[in-house]
């Protein structure tokens, strides 16, 4: 079997080249643009045109994607096709693409899910994890991710009200839940790492809370993060970049911002996907340099 | 719109008339026999025609079905048509159908995963969910349930092993994280229930740890279980028992015990899909039986 470059190093590599951008690919068909969505033959294939007009646009300044698959789920069979061909569109460009497929499940299942998203038909370079089931849920990933140049990113704290609900618990040391599950996944970023100082596997951490960003920084040197809750849930660019280490280890993902940024611009009750693609284009490029602005201040 | 009967109401009518077998339909292509799975023009084509087979000899001795995505996901597009076939299979007949999904994702997100599992082309009468997000990753999913008569089981305190890294962290009030997802489900099962005493939505609790199990059944009487851990993980008909509550309040779950246990039958080596039905059909009787004895005595 051939070694492959663990994800987590490919990815380094883009944020050094691209910044930190990473496009959520949350794409309803209510946000194609209706000309397109009219012309389409169905949902599905409206929203792969719409993706591949934004990918098109934005892959220089992205340094990846992420493809929420509820989305695509709400379509039906029709829309995981059109998540397929989202995923393989970014990959054959030789872009890194992240699954927000949220899973956790044990042993066996783990395995047929690992296979299914990381090798298979689903495959993607990074997945997203849950970790309420324990880390026998996580571990059975580590396989296909080791075989296929994979890589996850484990829910750890995230930047949703509900988080304060079961991630805020204190527990009878002091710590926090969230610490737990972080404290879980850097001893296992410990054992199975990249070359870059980062563990295979990943944590996501929002930048919703500015005060504790700085401690889960220091605390978990080797995860990389991927940072939801900019723009939309509060966060800003001086919120992600505490959570960034020497102006790496860490993406931001922002969704609706980038890809239904051509609403608001003029002209846009005649846009069509160039359109749409020009003004994610645009919001990309504003996000990436807002990050970059306070990383550069921090290196 | 019409008033749905909730899912809950008609798994405990289930459960009082055919027992507490929850029949795991975590269908990989290798449980089915050889023959079969050779005459059959792809592995999803053989997981369906076995999986009805299974149905059709278990109907009249499963309260319910659990059907584990992941199984059918590892197939791609294909496995995931066989999914939905079976799930209407299942529904048609008049059965009910658990979509082990394990789903956990927030506010739009999680508002599309349940039109797509509760309403849509994957449509179930229940889903499994899990909660580290928090309960705003539960709660999007009331609506949906409402609306089709669905409803949910929240992981609480599973059977793996895992289940020690993050459910039993004892907060800093005595209490174990599983006890504070416990106590969030109750709430809501408070506010939302059906008409024999249980939460639309409810939650899964192991039998795999007995000492716990009478208390989680007395803290938690509105909460409707869907149990794993029956068989290969350990647990038994006593500590199943241990869950219910007036005979009812539960379901049972065993997959590969049933749905592999025409591999233990003399003749095997022969089966095609009549044979593994029967032997599946036998073990659910057996398992039905076994249960039914201890909540007789505890009635």
């Amino acid at each position: 079997m051939v070694t492959q470059t663990p994800a987590v190093d490919l990815l380094f590599d883009a944020v050094a080249s691209k910044g930190h951008v990473c496009v959520g690919l949350d794409t309803s068909a209510d946000y194609v643009p209706p000309a397109e969505r009219k012309k389409a033959a169905d949902d599905a294939h409206a929203v792969l045109a719409f993706n591949t007009a934004l990918i098109e646009a934005t892959f220089d300044v992205a340094a990846c994607y992420k493809v929420q698959i509820a989305y695509y789920e709400e379509m039906g069979i029709s829309g995981l096709c059109a998540y397929t061909k989202t995923l393989e569109y970014i990959r054959k460009k030789g872009g890194i693409v992240i699954a927000d497929i949220k899973r956790g499940d044990i042993a066996d299942t783990a395995t047929r899910y690992a296979k299914a998203h990381l090798a298979g038909e689903f495959k993607a370079d990074f997945v997203t994890l849950t970790p309420y089931l324990g880390m026998d849920s996580v571990e059975p990933w580590l396989s296909q991710a080791q075989n296929n140049g994979g890589g996850a990113f484990v829910l750890m704290r995230t930047s949703n009200q509900g988080m304060r609900d079961f991630q805020f618990l204190e527990t009878n040391d002091g710590k926090k839940v969230y610490n737990k599950v972080g404290d879980k996944l850097a001893e296992l970023a410990a054992k199975y790492a990249g070359k870059k100082g980062y563990g295979i596997f990943g944590a996501v951490v929002g930048c919703t809370e500015r005060q504790e960003a700085s401690d889960i920084r220091k605390n978990y040197p080797n995860l990389f993060f991927l940072i939801p809750g900019y723009g939309a849930q509060g966060g800003g660019a001086q919120d992600a970049a505490l959570l960034l280490r020497e102006g790496n280890g860490g993406v931001v993902n922002a969704s609706r911002s980038i890809i239904t940024a051509w609403q608001k611009e003029a002209g846009s009750q005649n846009a069509d996907n160039a359109f749409a693609a020009l003004a994610a284009r645009k919001a990309a490029i504003k996000m990436r340099d807002e990050i970059l602005l306070e990383t550069n201040g921090r290196k």
